[in-house]
């Protein structure tokens, strides 16, 4: 079955202390949707200008994604540059050019709107909002998020929850909206508020699942060498969706291994600057990350 | 078989956004000590003063721990007193009285020298040499350390390397022996200082164990709430060798389990002040928390 991935498509400029990258393609809905389509048909929803490179929509095309989602607008595309510390965990913004981003209204094309698997990735909560007014009974809704809409969007964000099936966030996400310094009983706490499946992405560290359940622990697959970070989290939660849409079998047990799924493609993602080492991913690449992440598992 | 666990014996007074507790039975070498005790025969080596709660010996005793390498000297036992942050994850030291504990020379008893297993538990490594020098062909060595070691006898600590199976540490002291910033590569980077088995530990994340079979992720089991976390890392280790001795069957693979068992005493530890959780565990609940952590790992 198919995913639909609403989110933002955008330039991302990466300085790392190691190289800097201009203008690579960039943005939530990007990383999520190249991630899922390792698994099955993705369908994109999103917006760039007129600057936005041809070799990036072949990029989505290679990659076999529905492009009938992504609007051409008058106008520049989003364009962010960033800077990441010695240590890759601390990001600073150095610019955020909205561009045609910020008129976005992420309007479907008719035949998006019964596609079984919804990832809201991170964009305006309003915009997740308008995307799910127009499906017609999704099987399963996913929405990421970042600390900007908990800053200047959370009643937005706190009406999305109850309509949403999985709510995923970072752990400092999660202690903020939660308020409450115990990751673990800051998932507890999120469920209260609507979701059934709560995701808290922990960096380097990998991500918790905490569903009725009961608890269940990703751990990332150890990496020698991260190049860029950028988009590792849209990445996982893409890789989740992709995975949780091609497979069969009770959802709870998909879930879990699609989380597993998730961080493969994550740590992929990281190995290089922005989408230039997942692009050159395969399938039978993640399945072997898989393998050796559950060697590294068994006791 | 038997663990001989070396290490500090003090009194700690702990102070948390929650809670004072003067005067509880901690160092190193007492929370690993108690960890191991539940797997097996330990025999401690450490030293205290004459103020030395009588409760404390006797809580030793009740764990079956032989205390002939207990040295009680005249003067005052080690006192530690410090503060944790609201995250749990920051310390602060505010006094650190060392009193019989600066001209402690760990002699063994007779008895001691051939014990298969054993725990240099953080301490100076001068004197986790000095207890290398008096053993008989111990089967399987570990060493903990801390941060303290790497800036005042960097030294001494480089030449205990290559004399031990396996060196534990937490991550941002690998960072710092290795001059890596990632910890994967760190661990690998230690190898070749020395010890066959590099066990990295990640606090609330859990610990990573690099071996020449590869790497084992062991996560921390999750806690819904943190009162405590002094002694966590030497309960880990405790745990791991308690485990280790009372095993038959490939090092290799009880190692792994091993960590498991460390990470569940671990999450005692950090669930009462100093070693009051602990202390009230069975080997029963031990067990039943590991099945447990497998179950949250099971995919």
């Amino acid at each position: 079955m198919s995913v639909l991935v609403v989110g933002s498509t955008a330039l991302d400029s990466i300085k790392t202390p190691y190289r800097e990258n201009p203008r690579l393609l960039g943005g939530s809905a990007s990383h999520a949707a190249v991630a899922a389509s390792f698994f099955g048909p993705v369908k994109l929803v999103g917006i760039v200008g007129e600057d936005f490179p041809k070799r990036y929509v072949q990029l989505y095309r290679r990659h076999g994604i529905d492009l009938q989602g992504l609007q051409v607008a008058a106008g520049k595309t989003f364009h962010w540059a960033g800077e990441y510390e010695v240590n890759m965990n601390n990001r600073r913004t150095l610019t955020t050019e909205l561009g045609v981003f910020e008129s976005f209204t992420p309007n479907l094309p008719d035949v998006y709107r019964r596609t079984p698997f919804v990832l809201l990735a991170n964009i305006a909560p309003a915009l997740q909002h308008h995307v799910l007014d127009q499906m017609r009974r999704p099987r399963f809704v996913a929405a990421d998020t970042m600390d900007l809409w908990l800053n200047i969007a959370l009643d937005d964000l706190l009406k999305l929850l109850p309509r949403i099936d999985a709510f995923v966030l970072n752990d400092s996400e999660a202690r903020q909206l939660a308020q409450e310094d115990n990751v673990i009983a800051a998932a507890k706490k999120i469920h209260r508020l609507g979701p059934k499946y709560v995701i808290v992405k922990k960096g380097e560290h990998g991500a918790l699942l905490s569903s009725p359940d009961g608890m269940f622990i990703s751990p990332a697959f150890p990496l020698h060498r991260v190049v860029d970070p950028t988009g590792a989290g849209d990445s996982f939660v893409g890789g989740l969706m992709g995975y949780l849409a091609a497979s069969k079998g009770p959802l709870a047990a998909n879930l879990k291994r699609g989380m597993i799924y998730g961080n493969a493609v994550a740590s992929f993602c990281c190995e290089g600057f922005g989408l230039t080492r997942t692009t050159r991913v395969t399938r039978d690449a993640i399945d072997q990350r898989v393998r050796h992440l559950e060697r590294m598992l068994r006791f």
